[in-house]
């Protein structure tokens, strides 16, 4: 029988009865990339990491028509929390997996208490008013260009993602990451990711939400973290001082400060 | 005696007692740059290809004094045009040579007859109320990390600077053609770029003037572009559907029918 825990390689850190905290990956990613923030955590949390399938140690066979939307990763969130028997959780998510995490939290109705989002965006596409940041063709290309050559791509969106502001060492951490993601499950993933439409998720939302929006994120810009934070009732939103997309990453200790004045 | 063609590797073609048309090449590039552009206006101009100082095989020593400020790079341009005899002069500028263009036209006044900018930025500092779309920060950053691995910063700002939209090679393509540059020539030639206030130069440019305004360019982005055009008076402004900072390598096509509309 599989267990969630191999099948999403879930490992525990910190306080065993404390309140679970979960820090949710995104995009390309894997639990490591939560190593300078989640430790600052364990003292007072029961601290839960996890991979989504096809990322990290995760050993979950990877099923294109389950994760060709964002529900396929959700669905798995969601019982990573249930098998563990998760009460009160605070969930922090990066990227994409602040969608997924709505999305699971809705799964398991009064079992999230508190939602810190790093970078979120309900939609990449601009649509009429509403300004995703991409045009469709734009999308297109880089879905293209992600099917054709996924090491290229990796090469070109890391340092974009992460923003050159802070340096070239992190834009290859980033782009190391993504290559160690096959390019099959990436390019499912990516077509979810950016294809995907959630903001219709969003105003039913009531988790209690800290939205964290960064500097020069060229993945999710201001105009997309305002539209989430008036979209989400009762969310805030903190502009940080940090620069790109992976600011925790970046600039760990703005986010843990952040998270925690938050929780 | 030093030659201004050896100096900076004038190269000519086309008809030689056609009307003057320069391809001035922006930071970390050289004239190859041009070569998907400037073939297709041999045929009625006398093309004229050039690189800069400590670019492709300019052969011109390296001033880090002279070099200091575009007005050392616009006053090589002004010299290639006079020793060359130039008259009636179409210029065709790529990002930072937009400038160096104003400045050169301004040492020769009424030799300048017609100006394409392509991605033209006139400070890049967000000042006020004028959002060149970065912060002094985020400019040092950039400037500290060239000085300190230009060959990851290469790496880094490439992709940036192309779009990710454009796929892998183009992004690669560049990355070479920075790593080709001197790291001192580059930090130099940097500092004088992204630092560099040309606001006040536009304000009596009278070249007729074309601006190139590219989409999802991530170095000068549409609010700059609208700047430069509402300075100059009684420039065109045209928005490309080409995607990135360098539109003369993503969409040469785009770039040529409008440089010819214009002409």
């Amino acid at each position: 029988m599989s267990s969630v825990v191999t099948d999403h390689n879930v490992t525990e850190h910190g306080v065993p009865d404390g309140q679970p905290l979960i820090f949710a990956h995104g995009f390309g990613c894997d639990q490591q990339m939560w190593r300078h923030v989640a430790p600052l955590f364990t003292d007072r949390y029961r601290v839960i990491l996890f991979d989504y399938v096809g990322a990290g140690k995760a050993q979950r066979e990877f099923d294109p028509e389950r994760y060709s939307t964002l529900d396929g990763y959700a669905a798995d969130l969601a019982r990573i929390c249930r098998e563990l028997e998760l009460d009160n959780i605070a969930l922090v998510s990066h990227s994409v997996s602040c969608m997924i995490g709505v999305l699971a939290a809705k799964r398991l109705p009064g079992r999230f208490s508190k939602h810190v989002m790093i970078g979120p965006s309900p939609h990449y596409l601009n649509d009429g008013d509403y300004r995703g940041g991409f045009d469709r063709e734009d999308i297109d290309e880089l879905l293209e260009s992600l099917d054709s050559n996924y090491r290229g791509w990796s090469r070109a969106m890391a340092p974009v993602i992460v923003g050159p502001e802070n340096g070239p060492e992190l834009a290859q951490e980033l782009e190391e990451s993504f290559c160690r993601l096959n390019p099959d499950v990436a390019s499912v993933f990516a077509k979810a990711t950016f294809l995907g439409d959630n903001r219709e998720d969003l105003a039913d939302y009531r988790v209690p939400t800290l939205i964290l929006q960064a500097n020069n994120d060229r993945i999710a810009g201001p105009a997309v973290g305002q539209y989430t934070a008036e979209q989400i009732e009762g969310s805030q939103l903190i502009y940080l001082e940090a620069d790109g997309h992976c600011p925790h990453l970046s600039a760990p200790d703005e986010i843990i400060d952040s998270i925690e004045s938050f929780l």
